[in-house]
């Protein structure tokens, strides 16, 4: 339903929680969440997550929790669906303003 | 990795919340939950979440929530995979204790 890459759309919004789903190309940059994990779960295609000692990469139906505060980037190959849980309001980019990637909150499907 | 159905494995814990898998086939018993909100995604196959006045069928990437104190029951005419977003600790069969179906909290995959 939509085209746009690393813009998360809001789909649900429960217990103070939300779940997006974002389509994924290429890599995001560099940034952390200090209050919150964060959940990716893989819908369609490889993605991966990077820390800054070890990439976790997952195909459709794997999944992985980023701890509060701990540096991460996303990225993909080719282009991946992925779904996010993790608290309302939360910024995509985190600690880190960027002039490309942050992306608006709140933004529902 | 399993096979036995309506006993709901946590594959992760995060922010107070849980994300779950299942396999139902079958109907499970009416309830509801007091104090919470209740997400559910289809993964694989056909389910349907009755409640009192409608039903609502998904297929694999939908997904509805289930609001705090509205009565209702999950359902499938074939095995389906289904994930489960909910506050940890929330019990399967929420205001009922039911001797099949209500299941043990916090068993992980």
């Amino acid at each position: 339903m939509f085209t746009e890459q690393w813009r998360p759309k809001v789909i649900a919004a429960l217990n103070g929680q939300e779940l997006k789903v974002v389509k994924v190309q290429g890599s995001f940059p560099w940034h952390r969440h200090e209050a919150c994990e964060e959940l990716f779960l893989v819908w369609k295609g490889r993605f991966r997550v990077e820390f800054r000692d070890h990439v976790v990469e997952l195909g459709p139906g794997e999944y992985v929790v980023v701890p509060c505060g701990v540096e991460h980037r996303t990225a993909a190959d080719e282009q991946a669906e992925v779904l996010i849980f993790e608290p309302a309001e939360v910024l995509n980019t985190g600690d880190v303003v960027d002039p490309v990637f942050t992306a608006p909150r709140g933004v529902h499907l």
